[in-house]
């Protein structure tokens, strides 16, 4: 079975992770004959994030592993390895409707547990069809991850059986909604950034669940972070892993200890190894002296904890600053250290700050660092980078990121990870055909009607490569033209217009067909680079965070009279 | 290896979910020859989220089974089972910051993975020193799950080796401060609701990433909802799972559908089979004049659902009644089936609005169910529960759980599962005392200061069982005695007071010794009581959601002269 092979699939989503609901409807389908019933599904959000005016789209690297894994556990196929009794502390047994024949220690197979949850007079047959499927007849097209994102143009499109695309809802949307919210909340904080300071992801022991905490990772890397201190992502994922240490390993230390070998060799290798504390306390004078400090003011346990990192990381010494007093302790105890391990050959290469105005200590702390590099002749200090985190979020990011600001590198947890203007997406997955026939929700709130049909997505650009809009039209209608005026009905708009694009995209590319992978995915460093092409074709107007122009969907005529005739027909 | 026999552990936490930082230090602890140093941390919150005065703690089950599967695999140990190269499509092999030496197919092994990413020239001793870690030398003293929890306190005392409990911190705070957070969220939910109506958590499509989902459940349950749509959190953690239908199954059938075989035997066993499809129709025509509705008016691909869902759930039949119009047809349709089925002795179990004004449309539903079981001799009909959903917050809970309301069954998602109000509780992770010396942090920033030392808990209760506060102590003081006179200072004061209790309870309990289950946890039902236990021994002004009395938090005379002497003795 697959997913038995595959760690990561078990840990990003099973075939159980849905909604009861899921499994009731197929229980409907299967009853009613249409298990079978070709169908197709959009899965689009009805609204951008963030009051801005474009998402990401993200998470299709997740859908497709998660599809090639799907395959329900039955009694027969144990879990991947029989759990010990003793992994599992008593008197906490799963517990199901009815007693689990599978023993208190283990969770019954998937089938089980789905048989304990539904009538007990359930067909067997029914079971026999959910342990025979897979994913082999199920298609899907989908953006590009890292592609531009606009309301109602669907970012995954999914046919196959009805009763297996309609299982497929809950976790797909878990997969994508997420995944994209983290990729568009990346990619503003980048667009606020600017290009050049470095942007990390600090959230993870923020995230909603474990599992967010590495899917924030992974998708905030490809919404245009430059890494993250999420280690699982780094060995999962290939994303750049990032860290050097926390408060607590500042307070561990008081001075008295003894480092069982305080000797480092000179970074060039040739000459004698060189007792660091001695050195460090000589280094602490002359910096004391220079800042006008008394030599006793800084802390000796924060030296001794910079002391000790320094010999681990001779090459990549960095101090946390503020966990005394950031001007008379932090700063010198760093810069006798650096200025001890510079004299060695070795070159610092940072300090972080995590508390008070950080924009403003980054300004001292810079200036301090170019009159000591003066001063000590060590002029690789002046730019030794500063990174910042506490609790930075839009706002404050812009302001670290202000012309002149001496912030280089900018540490982002809980607004990362937690999206916090915005925690869902709210993605939805609607069906839009059964059996070649087009279907539409035509509920009484408007907000809530579907586009019916099976549908092709176009995105039309201007002679000068940047963004018109996005067209919706029927998949059997043929692709829009460059060069070729075109008439469109701009969503919510009363009347048609035309357009003549220069250029014309198809949006959905075709990446599962029949269950098998048709292309290689992009590396998440390859989707990375596009989405941040794809913002860069975006107009300033649609790109900026703070009310945006609006991005335009338009329908093909074909697709709008397909809505008219629908509403029409029912209404009564 | 404990880790590869336990697939839950898999999927919420593995030791690598961790922030790189807790490796480079621990590489600086044991450079340091402080790898084995006994150690303290103390995980806890700074302020209640939500802007309420109490929190529920929870999570300590899945610490509890993180810690006993902890074990970091090497190159000899592979994943749980050898992926399959066919799994991971091509072209997005997982990169790391040096070439794999696993090939492109597999992510390294723990131990490799750490070592690609440490400098090239760390000593091999350090990664045999992680090899040989486990659990075995940690202890955890930790609230019960579903236990009050206040700023300050300790929801989980982790001590051990220095080097192990500093690599614990991120996965601790990952497993503990969401599901704290969201067990405290379903408090509020539930207090705001009251007791009688029935709360269900909807939210994993808008989970952040699907343990986020898995989490939400199970935590949404211990802190008082009453079941959850998702499946795995049935399997997984006993929680009753919910559901019935969606949107897209009224949609999928156009009314054209012929059902394979539409006979259904009376719910009593005893009589013959009847065609339902046709005593459906005979019911509409009741149904609409008593209504007064054309029988056109209803959509026929509705009721085939409806239909197609009373042949599979006959004693569960629930209609969904707004894929096109409440009034004219959702109701109609529903009334239609519910009083076939009647006719054949099964009772329908309810409907679920999903747009519009829920309060009101449950009401016009109430209306019509009494008159039309009144017209029809079907007294169950009056009391169908009506269940609703959409988008469901605080505010719109108080509407709908209001004095008169006829709703019965709340569905709440996103802001059950994404906790808007506030998405992260930020717990943090202190170090408190290190070879048995007491550690503090002392920044100038005092919200960020932590109370130093190895402490005990006590929770002092008035004669009449209220909770009076709590009172934080050095380990080696006596308990506070019940009936005797006590000195604290409470946080934030400037005087000491003294308190008489009543009753005096150890908060911390000790759970897990040398890496040993000390005893059983309870079951998630278990804590689920005892949640709602503590929360009415909270006073009415404590439990109040807007601008609650604080509840206070003191520390004893012994703690507070700590304090005060480590923080003179670095003031410089």
């Amino acid at each position: 079975m697959a997913a038995k092979q595959d760690p990561e699939a078990l840990a990003a989503a099973r075939p159980l992770l849905t909604d009861l609901y899921q499994v009731t409807m197929a229980l409907g389908y299967w009853r009613a004959g249409r298990a079978h019933d070709p169908a197709e599904f959009e899965l689009f959000f009805r609204q951008c994030p963030f009051g801005g005016s474009f998402a990401l789209a993200a998470g299709l690297r997740d859908c497709v592993r998660f599809l090639r894994a799907f395959r329900l556990r039955d009694a027969g196929t144990p879990w991947p390895a029989r759990r010990s009794p003793s992994l599992r502390p008593g008197g906490s047994p799963p517990r199901c409707s009815r007693p689990s024949p599978h023993g208190p220690l283990s969770p019954p197979p998937d089938v089980q547990f789905l048989a304990s949850v539904l009538p007990p007079d359930t067909d067997p047959a029914f079971f026999q069809h959910l342990r025979a499927l897979d994913s082999s007849g199920v298609t899907v097209r989908a953006l590009p991850e890292g592609s531009l994102a606009f309301p109602g143009v669907p970012l995954l499109q999914v046919s196959g059986p009805l009763l297996l695309v309609q299982l497929l809802e809950t976790p797909l949307l878990c997969l994508v909604s997420y995944a994209s919210l983290v990729a568009t909340n990346a990619a503003r904080l980048r667009l606020i950034a600017g290009p050049e300071k470095r942007l990390l992801d600090l959230g993870l022991r923020r995230a909603q669940g474990p599992d967010g905490g590495l899917t924030a990772s992974t998708y905030s890397y490809l919404g245009g972070f430059d890494g993250s201190s999420n280690v699982l992502a780094g060995q999962l994922r290939g994303v750049p892993v990032v860290g050097t240490l926390a408060h607590s390993f500042v307070t561990s230390f008081s001075g008295t200890e003894v480092p069982p070998d305080p000797m480092l060799a000179p970074a060039a290798g040739q000459g004698p190894r060189v007792d660091l504390t001695t050195c460090v306390e000589a280094w602490l004078e002359r910096v004391c002296a220079h800042l006008g400090l008394g030599v006793q003011d800084p802390h000796p346990g924060e030296r001794a904890a910079f002391v000790a990192y320094a010999l681990a990381f001779p090459r990549a010494f960095q101090g946390l600053l503020d966990t005394y007093s950031v001007r008379r302790s932090g700063l010198p105890n760093f810069l006798a250290v650096a200025l001890a391990l510079g004299e060695l050959g070795y070159q610092a290469v940072g300090v972080r700050l995590d508390s008070g105005d950080l924009l403003q200590q980054a300004q001292e702390i810079r200036g301090l660092f170019r009159t000591t590099a003066a001063q000590f002749q060590m002029p690789w200090l002046e730019s030794v980078p500063i990174a910042v985190s506490n609790n930075i979020d839009e706002e404050e990011l812009a302001r670290l990121a202000q012309e002149g600001s001496e912030v280089n590198v900018i540490g982002i947890g809980t607004s990362m990870v937690t999206c916090p203007r915005q925690p869902s997406l709210g993605c939805v997955y609607k069906l839009v055909s059964v059996g070649g026939q087009p279907r539409m929700k035509l509920t009484e709130d408007p907000d809530k009607q579907t586009l019916p049909g099976s549908k092709a997505a176009f995105r039309l650009l201007g002679s000068d490569g940047s963004l018109l809009l996005d067209v919706l039209q029927l998949a059997e209608e043929p692709p829009p033209q460059a060069g070729q005026e075109l008439r469109i009905w701009p969503r919510g708009a009363r009347e048609s217009c035309l357009v003549r694009p220069a250029q014309v995209e198809p949006l959905l590319h075709l990446w599962v067909q029949q269950g098998q992978l048709c292309k290689p995915l992009p590396s998440l460093a390859e989707s990375r680079a596009f989405a941040q092409l794809s913002l860069s074709r975006l107009s300033p107007a649609h790109r900026r965070l703070e009310q945006p122009a609006l991005y335009q969907v338009a329908l093909s005529e074909k697709l709008q009279a397909l809505v008219h005739r629908l509403r029409a027909g029912a209404s009564l």
